[in-house]
């Protein structure tokens, strides 16, 4: 087959399509004619180095993806060839076959394209494990996502309000705000010129932080929770190491949790699969939260995809096509 | 009534017995004749002005009781007088009578005297809502408590034994360690002499870590956790401010929870009271949790009890009787 291949370990640019031996399909898995594939930030990062796919996993980047099965093996949980679906995957996106656990299968959300699919199964399963699963964000709650105008961000504003919560955001832009107030979005904060955690400690903190900054935001996302708040911290562009006020935390009986998606084991994941196909899928199919997509580009173009996802110039995602 | 007054706020050791206005009983309230009382860290940490009780609240120390309902107030959830009965205090158990909220009323553990039930109200309620309903330690688990030898180690040991979790203490002294091993617990930490995160590093982890020590534990306690571990944090006797490496939670996909019973509203005090007398009174009852209590005094001798807590040498409770 062929497959995005990194030809220069030390340049996260040297991204070719090129030969890949075809992935071998282990019992309790589907083999995925890959339609469209979504480029998330984390391909960036295992690019660069910083984030290796888990042990056993192909070093072929891509964490999503939407396609037609051609190919099962054992006990696959009833996905037959033929089946269109869409994917969570530990890696392998990047190409035109991957394997993929029959947990971490989905069917395409009711009248979505392969590239619709292809852009929300990544952000729709971490939004709903951490959001939901993880901090339980409920009706009447205030919930606070940080970059509101990204991936991440467009879909947890529209997941939020479902939920019946009260959602803030923070963005650099006054476009990008207007785009988050589009989405639902109910409390906006250009990070410029406010400081979030006061706008949030004003209205009663948030019950709820999805938070992509890590240690930069450490100590002002304390400030800003609610009692009982649950900080969750599943990105680190502002650091890894910040100063934690254990008092103020305390005070607010707050909680932090710091986590990912793509180390769990197959039990976890396919909960999360599972629940997030419960939950979220019928909100796609109804058309509520609708589909962020940037731009769609050639697979062929996957190195200048990364460079237009690393300039932070992006509103919603990027989706390649094979 | 009489009760321990602090004569001077700038002399934690100020406490003398004296004549207090009895308690007004509010709509839903019980009154207790106090025959024993628990004395707690949380005590001094309030004598010392570094503690205030909760708005509302009397200024009387205590934070549980033992003794016998005399009068009742509106619906008391079928509390009637003369019931033998232990309470969960927002504060004032330091008095020959006491106002107390229904719901944070539980009967005396079956052949339990009065001062064995004053000593393990507050930490049964502490122990089980923060190690099972916080962090939820489950069998087969490894669990991490700080200072076992103490009045939460103690406890904590008992209870996590009875819930099928091999459970690691923390000690300064051998003696210690081994009324740890006593009480049951499987892997003996002299804090003097070993790395605890290191020990437990290479039992594959703690999945479950109640701490008192706060910031001087913080980066340990995150070193120690196994994948999936909760950090539950209680008290901050080694300062309030740390460092969080952000990353290597998020390697663990660990959680961090600071968080204390005293400030909790009504509700919520009821719930964790309720279901600790669901899960931990039989197991008083069945005699498998014995209470520890380190020495018996008169109400009178509260300043000599609190010098002797402040002093740490205590194992187990400090009670007082009236």
């Amino acid at each position: 087959m062929k497959a995005i291949i990194q030809t220069d370990l030390s340049n996260p640019r040297s991204l070719e399509w090129s030969d890949a031996p075809d992935p071998t399909l282990e019992e309790g898995q589907v083999l995925v004619s890959v339609r469209a594939v979504g480029l998330n930030r984390a391909d960036l990062l295992q690019a660069a180095g910083h984030y290796p796919p888990p042990p056993g996993t192909t070093d072929i980047l891509g964490l999503e993806c939407a396609g037609v099965i051609e190919e099962v093996k054992g006990d696959v949980l009833g996905w037959k060839v033929g089946d269109e679906v869409c994917c969570l995957l530990s890696g392998g996106g990047f190409a035109e076959k991957v394997a993929v656990p029959a947990g971490q299968v989905l069917p395409l959300p009711e009248g979505y394209s392969f590239e619709e699919a292809a852009s929300i199964v990544e952000v729709a399963c971490t939004v709903f494990s951490n959001v939901v699963m993880v901090a339980g964000l409920t009706e009447g709650q205030t919930f606070l996502v940080h970059g509101g105008a990204g991936g991440i961000g467009t879909f947890a504003i529209q997941m939020a309000k479902q939920l019946g919560a009260t959602v803030a955001v923070t963005a650099g832009s006054q476009e990008k705000l207007d785009k988050c107030a589009e989405l639902g979005a109910d409390i906006l904060i250009n990070y410029k010129e406010e400081n979030f955690e006061e706008v949030l400690a004003s209205r009663g903190g948030a019950n709820v932080i999805l938070d992509i900054m890590g240690a930069k935001y450490l100590d002002r996302n304390v400030k800003a929770l609610a009692k009982d708040g649950h900080l969750v911290i599943i990105g680190m562009q502002g650091g890894v190491k910040g100063e934690l006020n254990i008092g103020r935390l305390l005070s607010k009986r707050g909680s932090i949790t710091a986590t990912g998606l793509r180390y769990r084991d197959l039990a976890d994941k396919a909960r999360i699969v599972a629940a997030t196909e419960d939950t979220v899928w019928p909100m796609l199919a109804d058309g509520v939260i609708t589909p962020q997509i940037h731009t769609v580009m050639d697979i062929r173009e996957t190195a200048s995809a990364h460079e237009i996802l690393a300039n932070g110039e992006v509103s919603g995602k990027v989706v390649l096509t094979v």
